[in-house]
């Protein structure tokens, strides 16, 4: 660990099968206008908006309704929201749902009091806000993105074809989340495999950097491996409470900033999987799944010793009597093989991605440099190209 | 993970060769009286008491001087630093030191505006402040305790032979710590394994408890692996920055609250040793790894599978053709190889106990209910008579 940084990360959360109390508890601190933010309606027939109405009405508070957040948010739907909090005066806003809803809440949060073209300052110049920011707490009922204890937000863009995440300073970041793993039961499958392989690639995309050694590393070795044994039993069993909040913990540890510290970091399969979303509009963890294996075959000559103490450590490789690269290459064969039998997306066209499409997606891709290797656009098409 | 659970850490921490730059950005933050709180005056021979009070100037601060916290720091320099404290209406406590200055700066944290007895109502009574609280900073110069970033404060009060530690809530923690690997570099080898085995036993304290399968523990065993590599390599090179930035590292993480989550834990060793240590007034860590071994072979039958697990996870013994025990007893005989190697002390005789300290280092051992065996006087003595 030789790098220098940073840490702070004040968002409380509240853990468990009685977290909606932490809700009951954190909401006398705020004013009396909330603007209550949601998706599709999901949670109106678990029962969720239902618990968290009744703790509203209960501490008296103004409900401003903000529901029809989609996956993907848009920068179309984010100038509603700071229409209708600007309305409802808000105090706080509360958002109840995955990560789309909490990504929109954030940047809602950050726009209210700005005066600025939002979508230039944040996601064009990645500034950050110089206005008051209305305070975001969430309720979360789907897990994968980390979004409930951090300061990230992806806003897509159709107009521009753009799907761009802003990770905002620790002032940004939800003052609470409310994480009870009962709330993500009624998730549809094909959507809870997505978000365990979206806390997959985060954790991923931080461990494929730097050569030095770094106490961040093992611990994201940890994170991966009770991921991936918690996985297994909730693919069987979605309705498995242990691996389920095991799921839930390692989601929000593996995008929270800890096991980033001291690192470049990587982020290139986010870069790729959120430029085929900007054609697609497709499940942003499937995008990652889709790409993730040409882009992980294409790094691992220039990573190798961190590919293969990636097998050993994670997929728990031999390495005896192999070379490093073959060791290496033991790994990706065993996480290709996990992610085939959980059900992951495993190439774009089944997402939507036309071979048309490819001179447009190859230009959404935003250059990281952060990790192995920085890809120039002739790499970028060559992945891709191995992602039909 | 099946426990419900509130997570909260708002310190702000600094962390590496530029770490004393945070000490700057966060003293505009305060009023301008400064309570500074440091022990034998290492500090003024390493350069880092200089730098500390140049910052302290430049920003214009009235500094209280309040050296002199031994190691294990007693109630009666508690009651001394209280009346420093009001005497100078301290704004800010500033500990730059270990564990040891840490804590006390805590203790009197939460005792200068306390108009009741403190010994009874913090360390004897268990209870939190409900007065305010003097905010902490720490530029911290040994690693081990995690006091950078906990609630956590032991006082030693002499007269009655007990040793004390209270966890105290998020709003005692340190406002902000300044992590800089190179502070730590003069401290004497004996003394940074000392603290290196402090680290081992938060981890395995909290590891070696609970049945269910829980994110905490994959965590845990990851910082494990880090601080066996680290500390190797910094117990024959004690400048390599690489290894003692990791050791800080893993320090703050294995005891800020974070691998505890969902998980009872033990904490026998700290009571063993904390008992040791009221009639010795030992090394800290010296004390934990002097009863570690007596302990955990005495725990072993009533937690085997966890016990075989940390065999297999964190020593890398081959499960094949063993039973479960066997398995566990090779990885108590790894951890033990290792820590002799290390140089850690075995015994507490050469702590300076005599079997005729027995009856009262019983009496003063504290037990604690979350492991795999609540022990009773008898388990106590047993343990302890092997520690000789």
């Amino acid at each position: 660990m030789i790098g220098n940084f940073t840490y702070c990360n004040p968002t409380k959360l509240y853990f468990g099968r009685d977290a909606l109390e932490g809700l009951k508890a954190e909401l006398p601190k705020y004013g009396k206008n909330v603007l209550l933010v949601y998706g599709g309606g999901s949670i109106k027939k678990n029962g969720v908006y239902e618990k968290v109405v009744a703790a509203l009405k209960e501490s008296g508070k103004e409900i401003c309704e903000d529901g029809g957040v989609t996956p993907n948010p848009s920068y179309e739907k984010l100038c509603d929201g700071i229409a209708r909090a600007r309305a409802a005066k808000a105090d706080l806003i509360l958002a109840v749902g995955g990560g789309s809803v909490c990504d929109y809440a954030k940047a809602v949060s950050v726009s209210v009091h700005c005066g600025e073209d939002v979508w230039e300052k944040y996601f064009i110049r990645f500034e950050e806000p110089d206005c008051a920011i209305v305070p975001v707490g969430c309720v979360l009922t789907m897990v994968g993105t980390g979004s409930e204890m951090n300061g990230g937000s992806v806003i897509t863009n159709h107009a521009q074809k753009l799907k761009i995440g802003h990770v905002f300073g620790e002032n940004v970041f939800p003052k609470f989340s409310v994480l009870d793993p009962e709330f993500t039961f009624t998730v549809p499958k094909y959507q809870m495999i997505s978000g365990i392989y979206d806390i997959m690639s985060h954790i991923l995309e931080q461990y494929f950097s730097g050569t030095d050694d770094n106490t961040s590393d093992y611990i994201a070795e940890g994170l991966l491996r009770s991921l991936i044994h918690s996985a297994g039993i909730a693919a069987e069993n979605p309705l498995d409470y242990e691996a389920r909040s095991n799921i839930m913990w390692t989601a929000t540890w593996a995008l929270n900033t800890l096991i980033a510290k001291g690192k470049t970091t990587d982020w290139m399969v986010h870069m790729l999987g959120q430029a085929v979303a900007a054609h697609t509009d497709a499940t942003h963890g499937m995008t990652l799944s889709a790409v993730s294996m040409p882009y992980y075959r294409f790094l691992l000559p220039y990573g190798t010793a961190k590919f293969a103490r990636y097998a050993v450590n994670v997929w728990n490789v031999d390495p005896a009597g192999k070379t490093q690269t073959e060791t290496a290459q033991e790994g990706l064969r065993r996480m290709e093989a996990w992610m085939k039998e959980l059900g992951l997306v495993m190439n774009i066209t089944e997402l939507g991605a036309t071979r048309e499409m490819l001179d447009g997606i190859v230009k959404s891709t935003l250059i990281m440099d952060g990790g192995y290797k920085v890809l120039d656009e002739k790499d970028i098409r060559a992945i891709l190209s191995e992602s039909f």
